[in-house]
């Protein structure tokens, strides 16, 4: 198609309230519109890559027998209800009501739609294993929508959902959608993306994997050992923590005035904040109780970690100071009805330092062990950068900062079992299927490629998702021979199949190869009465790696030939 | 793929509350699924046939320059209360609050968003003109979802939206428009679909056309000339009645105790409806304020030429037995504050037998031009059968059923001007672009090829939108040359690009034919114990019009052969 009719605009200026690169570049070079709080529309060239990514996930999802069915976006309430998530998903999930009054809502995952699909069409053993995918608009109500496409509330995702006789059986077609999933990203461009432990969160289940492109501009955060191949989310990263053995001191009540955070207390005692205690104040979501965490001065509370062991959202404590000396709680003087838990970060430490419970004073000498024995230990921090690798057990864990591009889950029995879907087995035995569940975001996935493949100038696209293969500079186009030398070539490369980008509109070189980086084309040709007195055209790669003259007879078949090239890459 | 891994089932009972036949087809054939009121999900069979009818919507929006875009399906109120439309859309507009309290909507179409969209990018008379479209879910809280997919509440859409410069060039993209339709609609199979002169109803415009399959489970009602090349929704067709010449008599009061239909009344008086004069009554929506209608006793009220007169909603009367004497309503001793509506049909009128304004009573003699002088005569009539047609004014137009398949509208500037979309012409002058707007459903036009190609055992789909081209029935499976001959038959037909369903299932030939006949492919073949005997297969096309043996070698050739020369029909 020729630049000139295409729809919507590039432009230089860092849109304001955008920090990161993709979000600027797609905005910059006229991929999306934002219409609302963590809503975009798609111009043409945006929808053109997502529908090559949406083609991707097709093919590598047919390869494992899914079937691409289609599920409403809006659905009635009832469904939920009967799964429970109406009333266990908080606001997240948009709620509605139709004409009569009937609760409805968006579909924000799909589990309930898919087994009200399913519950009928598959009620003997012989209809299993299957898997089935739509690639459908969702909607989240997120509190923090950001960064461009990369956390959005409505937003286009591929989901997948397979049903299984087994829990073997599950595993083993979850092992194969791994590969999938790797296949896929390899293809977008991104095959650095790797799979880490994560939590399944409101989904449910127990084993599930986070696909995990490594960006500083990822929201989570991962533990990656160095010494093996251990990858997780540090949500669900054992912490391990070894305490080096240490004398004993008597317990000892010290003035600290003005003493409130670990630092000032460390600095004031002259230890390390691995020699102190320190407390961290949660209150459950549902019912407002207060909880203290204890656990070493050096370490931070994993808030999933929490949450899964309390059985309940929590957030941050807020007005403890009213009923607590905050700065000051340590395990000792405690009023009596408040809920306390221990991390396991403090198991064999001795001679800590600690709140007194006392405005103004702390404890030194505190040794868990034998001054709170027979407390229970859990695992609510989060992993150190430089800590314990709970697989290999050296110190080689880093933290890395990562965005999440797709997740998989094994459901379990969950949404079959409290949704009433069963089979009849070989011996004529009623049972629940066993689910799992893959899913992967299309524009997520656009926004992360760009992050991954750009420069200063604009986002290089892979062959395989590139908005369009070949991009024409026609400069001074002005020029009948230019003209005539570019159109020939725009409409050989056409006849030849290549998608192609034609700029002959009458602008400056330097908003036409501005406008070039930005749109991201990997395969450039200019034509210019420089070039044409060569009797070539001049290809350039948008990645750099190769330009070079190419005869202006034949040069339609040779940079076809190029396309295809660079397209092996990304071969499913 | 094979039948017996296909998700869904196919069953013979008429499922309850289906009145049509292609509700009955799609859900008998496992094509989709009810989820709620109006909301549908669908099947592998069904989302494949929506796939390809969405090609095909691609390919014919791009040949005629579209650009698609992707516009959201959940977007904020702001954008729909910048048009007017959050106000003067009814319960039709599904709205909600976010979390934040902001209120949202669902779009049921998108002129809003795709001005947002474009106004930022169109500011120069160099821009246009341009189309661009979705294939997107939409929502409309219909008060009446019916039929299966002919009437959902949930839908996914092709919109397509033209900017001009010009009312000119509208008219002529608008042209291009309506060709690209009569393409899509005979790619899809049903040729037939005939475009009518329609309201555009809260879209605003002047002209449009829908695009109608003419079926007795129509909901609309078109008057289609059958002397010239008129065809109109009844809604809009002018209704001229000459009346014939007929000498006046005074007025008089005449006893009709009980009489209160316009049928016992002309039996009653010996005269024909065409000489009554009947009342109507309706409330505008907005005020409650009753509207009396009066026409010419056999002609029915179009109420869609009734709103647009009153510039408002209407909807029958309720309760007018409180303040009027039902049945004896005349125009003669009306209270003076009731609003009154005289269809045009009584111009001319001599004698008629009209209601007395009081119970019991009718008037025989009236005479509107002379007892009621000076009155505004509206076209407010449907046109009746055998009418008189507006193009050419012979009495030959026939009502008949159809349902909208398409529409197709001439916006003006309804949509760019309430919402500042501008641009400089050539004079550096700030025009306002005129807008064009093309909608088509792709479940509502898989339904309609349904109802139009089927027979009692089921649909008889298109080549170009069967869900599969080929579909192998291996009858007695278990016989190992029947396996091997079928088998090898299904890897050459896939070798060679066709789309096959493959039945090998241990199922008798009856539940293997019923199914074929449900899944409604339109070539299949036949591989049996018996056909084997004689070396071949039999290929048989589900509308019966091919029925032949093929020589097992070769086979494959010759059914693919077969398959494209059925796709000829639908090219593009």
């Amino acid at each position: 198609m020729k630049l000139g009719e295409l729809l919507g605009f590039r432009f230089k200026e860092t849109p304001s309230d955008c920090q990161i690169a993709s979000h600027i570049l797609l905005l910059r070079g006229g991929y999306i519109k934002n219409v609302g709080n963590g809503i975009f529309s798609l111009y043409p060239p945006g929808k053109r890559i997502a529908q090559k990514i949406e083609q991707i996930f097709r093919e590598e999802m047919d390869a494992i027998g899914g079937q691409e069915v289609m599920l409403p976006v809006a659905m009635p309430a009832s469904l939920w209800k009967e799964s429970g998530r109406w009333d266990a998903v908080g606001s997240e999930l948009m709620r509605m009501r139709d004409r009569w009054g009937s609760d409805m809502v968006l579909g924000m995952t799909h589990e309930e739609a898919v087994v009200h699909l399913c519950r009928d069409a598959a009620q003997s053993y012989q209809n299993y294993p299957f898997m089935v995918y739509q690639i459908q608009t969702k909607f989240r109500d997120e509190p923090r929508a950001r960064g461009g496409l990369i956390r959005t509330r409505e937003f286009t995702m591929k989901d997948g959902y397979s049903f299984h006789t087994s829990q073997g059986d599950l595993e083993e077609y979850y092992a194969k959608c791994h590969r999938a999933y790797e296949n896929i990203f390899r293809r977008c461009g991104i095959p650095e993306t790797v799979s880490v432990q994560s939590d399944s969160g409101m989904m449910g289940g127990k084993v599930a994997h986070e696909f995990m492109l490594l960006t500083e501009i990822g929201e989570d955060s991962l533990a990656i050992c160095g010494a093996c191949d251990f990858r997780s989310n540090m949500e669900v990263a054992d912490c391990i923590i070894e305490n080096e053995p240490r004398g004993d001191a008597p317990l000892a009540k010290l003035a600290t005035p003005g003493i409130r955070t670990i630092e000032d207390l460390a600095d004031f005692c002259g230890v390390t904040g691995q020699q102190t205690c320190k407390a961290v104040l949660y209150q459950i979501n549902a019912t407002d109780e207060l909880v203290i965490v204890f656990l070493r001065g050096d370490l931070e509370v994993n808030e999933v970690k929490l949450r899964n062991l309390l059985g309940g959202e929590v957030h941050p404590a807020v007005n403890a100071a009213d009923v607590l000396p905050c700065g000051y709680i340590g395990p000792l003087g405690l009023p009596a009805n408040v809920r306390v838990v221990y991390d396991r970060s403090l198991k064999g430490t001795h001679n800590l330092v600690t709140g007194a419970c006392e405005e103004g004073y702390h404890f030194t000498g505190f040794t868990p062990e034998r001054d709170v024995p027979g407390i229970a230990l859990n695992d609510v921090a989060k992993i150190p950068d430089g800590g314990i690798c709970p697989a290999c057990g050296k110190p080689a864990i880093q933290v890395r900062r990562g965005v999440e591009v797709g997740n998989i889950f094994q459901l379990g029995t969950k949404y079959t079992e409290s949704m009433g879907m069963t089979y009849l087995d070989q011996n004529g035995k009623t049972q629940v299927p066993v689910m799992g569940c893959y899913g992967i975001g299309t524009g997520r996935l656009m926004a992360s490629v760009c992050e991954a493949r750009r420069d200063e100038y604009g986002p290089i696209w892979p062959m395989s998702i590139a908005p369009w293969q070949v991009h024409i500079c026609a400069m001074r186009a002005e020029n009948a021979d230019v003209a005539a030398a570019a159109n020939g070539l725009y409409e050989a490369l056409r006849a030849a199949g290549a998608e192609v980008l034609f700029d002959d509109r009458k602008v400056s070189a330097g908003v036409m190869f501005s406008d070039a980086d930005l749109l991201g084309v990997p395969v450039r040709v200019i034509v210019s009465p420089k070039t044409l007195t060569r009797g070539v055209a001049e290809l350039r790669t948008r990645d750099k790696a190769i330009q070079k003259d190419v005869a202006l007879e034949g040069a339609a078949g040779e940079i076809t030939a190029l396309v295809r090239e660079l397209m092996k890459e990304f071969a499913a």
